[in-house]
């Protein structure tokens, strides 16, 4: 299994090390190490150990430059499909890509993975193999929504990790949300916002109510705003950049809302080519529509990060080109350099009571 | 209270006859008798129950001619405004322009109400003056939503009647949904959609697994097409005509969707601004902007429908202007047309195994 370098030599010159699932992502892996590649362009302190077939990978590599000498590989034939149910992955994951992506994690040798597979696969390896931090009861999936915030997107969770969510847990959510944007964002207090029907205190369902209770009790002690209730409307709003809620309703809002901009998309390129005149116009418009891509490209804000674990998994889409990837490895990197497992570690274990250590 | 023409006199020559609640929408009584004066004109067979200050609409009345002869006026010096709770309204309502045009479908003498007043209100009011159908244990409110389905939209139900709904309830929902697509858009055999996380069978809520048996068992004899889970990105999409959930996640979904589209909208235009050249563009681009708009225009499909009571209420949106109103008085004349309410009683009672007489 050993690859031609050793990885503790590379650690030495390169010490964030991320370990990759190159498999599973609609584009193969050439997309993967491509994304890889560029990241390790722009940040010198990256190193990677990438999962998959090893006579693929040691070709796709050789062919950049930036990788030479700055990865190993781990050789793994199987791979786990889009269509594999994850009761079923967890049984015969052993020899998948995406089991030993999350092995590296496990064994200490890389700080974080990334992986374009199966989110609920991945889910349920990373939870069996990773474990839950003490505490955490369900871990959460948190996406970013591009938003009229200042940094130009909210963080959502959970969107889909879990289809149920008790007072307590929507509390860990609201902890580790706010813990993710101060150490993957850089936003130091963030406003945390619990999704419910109506900004009316006397509405929603009676966890909803409990949680208002608990998460506004906490927000002085761990230093975030708490706005209290936001609606749908806020997801994409300037109002919260955390926004709490359950997954059964977090992965239908987001759902709804990315199949909403692509509907608008492709109406707006129909429109365009309806006529030679609004051909020329948007020939014209090409660098407006383009600075509006750029804008709410999912590509730029690619990455759910699942939250609750010992380890940072970082789930990319599915359909991530080199870009895709390249930014949910700056994700995954970003969250390595804050040491933001351990501090999430401690932010929840202040939730019971204990001392405040590294919290954050 | 009456006005200085009879109300019998016109319903002769005007046989629908919908009673409007002027007061309430975001633009005042003038916006609302516009719109009802731009449906008159486009539908002879329409006349109106006016409910609002006399002395007001009589001088709006007055200036448009598609509407003398057509209409009475019911004084209503009162206004439920925006902000006012719903159980408060409900106390101290009498002598509002909202109950006094549910009252005129209380008593027979118009075949629905249209009102562009709160929400909330309107259903509680709406609630304890008309009924609930028997065999309906909560009534649901039905939205359009702009869709990639022939029709260019999809029916959603419910989107905030209540936030809780169980396997029984989801049923009525389907049933309720599909008559309404029918009746009201003539779709002859509605494909109905129930709202989950994953198409996978095994996946979601108890309630949700209980209501695919409930709803399945029903399609053949209610003649739709049951087409089983379906995800956020359907309720844009061209795999159902009609998506069944609890009011809960359907209000979070709506208003995500919402929230998603106008800031896609405020991006573009900002886009579009950005340079001479740019906004050169979008003057050409004008037509097919213009075409786009009225494709996803959420005025041309304005209206939630209140469903599972014994009277048609259409609730039009806060903000609707002249064209609004004329969508949601449009579709309220539709149902009327079509005896909707007797139909879906019958409809409602098969579900309790009753014969079906005239359902629909």
């Amino acid at each position: 299994m050993r690859s031609y370098q050793d990885l503790s030599d590379i650690a030495r010159k390169y010490p964030i090390i991320l370990s990759v699932d190159t498999m599973g992502g609609d584009l193969g892996p050439a997309a993967v190490v491509n994304g890889c590649a560029n990241s390790a362009k722009k940040n010198p302190r990256l190193g990677f150990v990438f999962h998959g077939p090893e006579a693929t990978l040691k070709r796709l590599i050789e062919r950049r430059k930036a990788l030479i000498g700055r990865c190993v590989i781990r050789d793994a034939a199987d791979v786990v499909s889009m269509d594999d149910k994850p009761s079923q992955v967890v049984r015969h994951a052993k020899g998948t890509s995406m089991y030993s992506a999350i092995e590296s994690v496990r064994n200490g040798e890389a700080a974080g993975a990334v992986s374009c597979g199966n989110t609920g696969a991945l889910m349920a390896l990373s939870t069996i193999r990773l474990r839950k931090l003490p505490g955490v009861n369900r871990p959460a999936i948190a996406i970013l929504w591009p938003s009229r915030s200042p940094h130009g997107f909210n963080v959502m969770l959970d969107v889909g990790a879990d289809i149920r969510a008790d007072a307590e847990d929507l509390l860990r959510f609201a902890l580790m949300g706010m813990s993710y944007a101060r150490n993957g964002f850089d936003i130091p207090e963030p406003r945390v916002g619990l999704l419910n029907v109506g900004t009316e205190e006397h509405k929603g369902r009676t966890e909803l109510k409990e949680a208002y209770e608990l998460i506004g009790a906490r927000a002085d002690e761990a230093k975030f705003d708490f706005v209290g209730f936001v609606e749908g409307s806020d997801i994409p709003g300037d109002l919260a950049d955390v926004i709490v809620t359950d997954g059964f309703t977090g992965n239908v809002a987001i759902k709804t809302g990315e199949g909403t901009a692509t509907l608008i998309g492709d109406l707006l390129r129909e429109a365009f080519k309806f006529s030679p005149l609004s051909r020329l116009a948007s020939l014209l418009a090409l660098t407006s529509l383009r600075r509006l891509r750029k804008r709410i490209d999912p590509r730029r804000v690619n990455g759910g990060v699942f939250l609750g674990l010992t380890g940072t998994v970082v789930k990319s889409h599915g359909a991530a080109d080199a870009t895709g990837v390249s930014a949910a490895v700056k994700l995954a990197a970003q969250l390595a350099e804050k040491n933001f497992t351990d501090k999430l570690a401690a932010r929840i274990a202040t939730a019971h009571g204990e001392a405040p250590k590294e919290a954050s």
